[in-house]
């Protein structure tokens, strides 16, 4: 009943025999009529889409080397959906493979708890990448695609997309770095079927398809998307092309329902009654599946998976040591640690690749020494953030570790949504921002990211960490590439001082380890405490000193994890009576704010004062731009002095 | 010695005279000595850029209808630079036509508080837009276009722009906009140098910047961009076209100073010493203007401009009283009330034009009906959210009031960035997000904005705006419409109820008028307090009366604000010993955190409970999902109990 796999890895006929295609048609009648039933169980859904998809969704499940049995593994073809929204149709494709149950997709589709949501997410097997913000899928694509080849496993990637989300800029930056990587292994099929929500394509937002793939460099074929035949023979020609292709796969929205056809108004709404009743009629299949379903619903949720994250395999050589008489900045730290690890890593068997992209910005981020170290896993992605970030958070999914260098606003104001998104896909993603807080160099106040805290605390599972010395920048650098998860180290552009203990040893060399999530307390007091983070901490250690020439001796904690509250440390501070926080972080958003609520809600007490940044910033020496904006030495100082009078 | 302006409005001729050619190639030489001079005075910025784009700087601000005399007026041509970090080219081009003091920049360039930041910002005159993130310039450029389309201004928008930023995204989406308002009174200007920071376009990404611009309409002119005559007839050309029209300038990156022609390494570099004695030799100027400049550079700053944001004239007509036996959605009600308005203003001469823009989804955020009703006022942007954001952010500074009404992930999470612009750039736009908290629909984690609050707090000039119920929403809309500034409109999808007094008259009708950050009392009570915010209100006005009934009176607010703290209020609350703060955000974020933080920094003391999002959503009925997400009126009575116990 279910059709076979006819994966294109097998030796491929070049045409599918009339009983493949007899058994594919039969597939798509019946996951039509579950994709109407399953939006009208939920009363909601995109059911013509799906229906115009289904051809598309049947026919590239078979060819790509993705089964019930291999999904778990890196080593396979990966399917990405771009336009999420269709999801029935993906949902129904994967059961008639045996991914899913259709009584379950039909019966749970959009409930509270079940992995069946409405736009696609990784929760169900075959589904590669978390998808329903339009415009992603293609980057995502490219990013399996690198992580393969950077794995040298010679695997295709097949990328689900529409024609509405065509105008999202960002799919054209990933096609432009699909050609640069020579991602000849990678098909984008395209649902041409001229409709979006609010109308017809060309009147809502004019794009020529073909003209505009094309001068990417991109192959592009044309099909008709409802012939299993000629889908087959695109795919065919595109796994043989040199260069990444895109079938222009020629649809009817609704295809299939005659009521539904070209209607946009189905684009996002489902059908009940008598309506639903004709559609089954005309898909010849019985409605009495809907009682079924609509039965099964108040039974017990199928459970989603939950992909564990690729086994990061790397070593790091010894950590560097900087002597207490150095002076440079962390992003050279952060260079040499990586390019160490780089080299020490690098073509051994076994190993995970560690691709690193760059955005035009290597010499400033200081990613030049990997590159020049370890040429393959260097990734020149131009200037294309929206779409880097995604292509990096997916390669990262695949199975390398990613590490994208760039300047705070590029890297995640920029591309904050993008940055969710890896999020909730669970990837593996090594964000490294050079140029964060004022520490930005003259560049002004566009290139001020005052927010990164503020940002990364609405995600759930992005850790941040922000060192204060090139040390603790060696240490964190090397721990953040070998740790799983999506992390993000953020630092100044300056060159700082190096962090030492009262008799002048490095506080984080020799035997320091970086514990995420802990506060270091750099200097012992009992008449107040500072609480001071990144470029703020080496101002912070110079007040102490005034401070306590000054008979006031307080606390001076490092909070390198200003998404954490080290709640030990915090009740320890709070015992003084008094607590600054200096960050060069917009003051309303950053770690001051979380401390402060942190105290609150735990009841603790204690006088509180809050250092940061409360005005858009302004273009100077990095010196100049702090005493401009009152946060030098002498305004720690002040402001410690206030709060303790 | 200064040219006089050519302007293309005066009766151009077609081809400049030899003395023109010489005057402007002299303030041409004038200018590179001065772009040359403040790099080398502040020791960093982009030499080579600026020098590339000289000739084009110098003669499109001869062209364009702007002057010191008229920059503060709306009516008048329009310049954006895209390629901020070419500032000193910017800088200078502006002192040949009196904008600026040539000894203000050169002795200023890049010194805190000075308005001549490292990228361009509007504290300068005669600069339209702050930029420097790459890719902006353009969409600013059609915004003010169809700003003075739509206020019947018969203008023209100049955009310089590099061939390093052309492969951002967000400039194809811009691209389509203008064409698809037919925008022929828009140019481009791209200093085609083939050279970025870190090496050739082509070799950094390849783009093949005729097809491109072609594949999406624009009428493609090339010329030598170091020759006015050249520029000259090309920007005649343009000015005639019926389309919008790009003009591909070649140029040599360093133009004018032998040793940085063609070298990337300058693109970020200053020179000093014998270096820049022999560019000015080359440049045949006395290098003693940088001791001159040196020497003032000590002296007082330049103050910077703060233009006036555009007044708004609109009436807004008498609001919408939903009675308590209503149940509507607060969407419904934004609808209605921004078609009230529309009508009541739609082509009144004297009145602001309201520009409406969508992307895609006019159906779901209830714009249809102004769309139907003010249709020359109603733009349909595609799905192209990076452009549409600062196409209306630009076109709300050029004097029409922009609504972009949007799903929260859409509007802002995707867009964050350019509505930070936004704010830098001091724009006056209404960003209404209709999707927001957990009550999107079914559409699942993807599309829940549970971070709006925690996005905004990052900002020091939005506005942010949750409405409780249908009449709130009337009045807000009607305020958030007729107020200047960005201001973003956030609520949920779904239907809810009136919200009454406890004699059953809706709260928020009637005489109600909105102040913004005001916390409104909606029940009285002493054992507690609960501030709700969005949709969590109606819960918690359900969970008030449960409580009541267990003998449990507690005061209960409603946080329309969430960016502002009430504090009168907030003492208030504190003053009951327990305070719950309920919204279907990221609770480590949100309204409670904000209300947290300034608890401790306040000294105010009380138990505090959190009640929010915890993890990204799951896929169902609005009902369904907060439930499951422990947010019911039951867990804010649980929670509530808990808290008093």
């Amino acid at each position: 009943m279910f059709p076979d796999k006819i994966t294109l890895t097998d030796f491929p006929t070049e045409d599918l025999s009339q009983d493949q295609i007899d058994i594919l048609s039969e597939a798509a009648r019946k996951c039509r009529a579950m994709a109407v039933t399953m939006t009208t169980v939920a009363g909601s859904g995109h059911p013509a889409g799906s229906l115009s998809s289904m051809e598309m969704y049947i026919m590239t499940y078979s060819v790509a080397d993705l089964s019930p049995f291999n999904y778990k593994s890196r080593d396979r073809d990966y399917v990405l959906v771009s336009h999420g929204h269709t999801s029935p149709g993906a949902y129904s494709a994967l059961s008639c493979y045996g991914f899913v149950d259709p009584w379950d997709v039909m019966a749970h589709f959009r409930q509270a708890g079940s992995p069946f949501q409405g736009h696609v997410e990784r929760e169900v097997p075959g589904i590669d990448w978390g998808t329903g913000n339009l415009g992603q899928g293609l980057s995502a694509g490219v990013g399996y695609a690198l992580s393969q080849k950077s794995r040298g496993y010679d695997g295709r990637v097949f990328v689900l997309s529409s024609d509405g989300e065509q105008t999202k800029g960002q799919i054209a930056e990933a096609r432009r770095i699909a050609v640069k990587q020579g991602l000849s292994n990678l098909t984008v099929l395209i649902d041409y079927n001229h409709i979006q929500i609010s109308g017809r394509t060309e009147e809502i937002m004019q794009a020529d398809l073909r003209l505009l793939w094309e001068a990417d460099g991109w192959d592009v074929l044309e099909c008709d998307g409802h012939s299993f035949r000629d889908i087959y023979s695109s795919l065919l020609l595109a796994s043989r092309s040199e260069l990444p292709t895109v079938i222009l796969c020629h649809t009817i929205m609704g295809k299939g329902v005659s009521f539904m056809e070209n209607i946009p108004d189905y684009h996002g709404k489902a059908v009940s009654g008598e309506l639903y009743l004709q559609a089954l009629k005309e898909l010849g299949e019985d409605p009495a599946i809907l009682e079924k379903a609509v039965d099964l619903r108040s039974g017990s949720l199928p459970p989603g998976i939950k992909l564990s994250m690729p086994a990061i395999n790397l070593v790091s050589p010894d950590p560097v040591d900087y002597p207490s008489d150095v002076k440079t900045d962390n992003r050279s730290a952060f260079g040499k640690a990586l390019s160490d690890v780089g080299v020490f890593n690098y073509k051994v068997p076994g190993r995970t690749p560690i691709l690193v992209f760059d955005c035009d910005l290597a010499s400033s981020v200081k990613t030049l020494s990997f590159a020049e170290s370890c040429p393959e896993w260097f990734i020149q992605a131009g200037i294309q953030e929206h779409s880097v970030a995604t292509v990096a958070g997916a390669a990262s999914a695949g199975g390398v570790v990613s590490l994208w260098a760039d300047f705070g606003v590029f890297g995640l104001c920029e591309a904050y949504n993008q940055q969710r998104l890896n999020d909730i896909n669970n990837s593996n993603l090594k964000l490294v921002l050079t140029h964060v807080g004022l520490d930005v160099g003259e560049d002004g106040m566009t290139h001020q990211c005052i927010d990164y805290v503020g940002l990364l605390r609405n995600t759930f599972g992005w850790k941040l960490v922000v060192p204060a010395d090139p040390n603790q920048t060696d240490r964190i650098t090397r721990w953040t590439i070998c740790e799983r998860g999506n992390i993000c180290l953020a630092m100044g552009r300056s060159k700082t001082e190096i962090i030492t203990d009262e008799d002048d040893t490095p506080c984080f060399s020799g035997k320091y380890a970086f514990t995420y999530g802990r506060y270091d307390l750099v200097r012992n007091g009992t008449c107040g405490a500072i609480l001071a983070m990144g470029s703020m901490f080496p101002k912070a250690f110079k007040a102490w000193q005034v401070l306590k020439n000054r008979g006031l001796e307080v606390k001076l904690y490092n909070v390198s994890c200003p998404l954490e509250v080290d709640v030990d440390s915090l009740k320890e501070a709070a015992s003084t009576g008094a607590i600054l926080t200096c960050e060069d972080h917009n003051v309303n958003s950053g770690m001051g704010s979380i401390v402060a609520a942190k105290m609150a809600s735990l009841g603790l007490h204690a006088r509180i004062g809050s250092m940061g940044v409360h005005r858009y910033g302004t273009s100077g020496a990095s010196a100049e731009v702090f005493e401009h904006m009152g946060l030098d030495v002498d305004d720690i100082v002040l402001q410690m002095q206030l709060l303790l009078r």
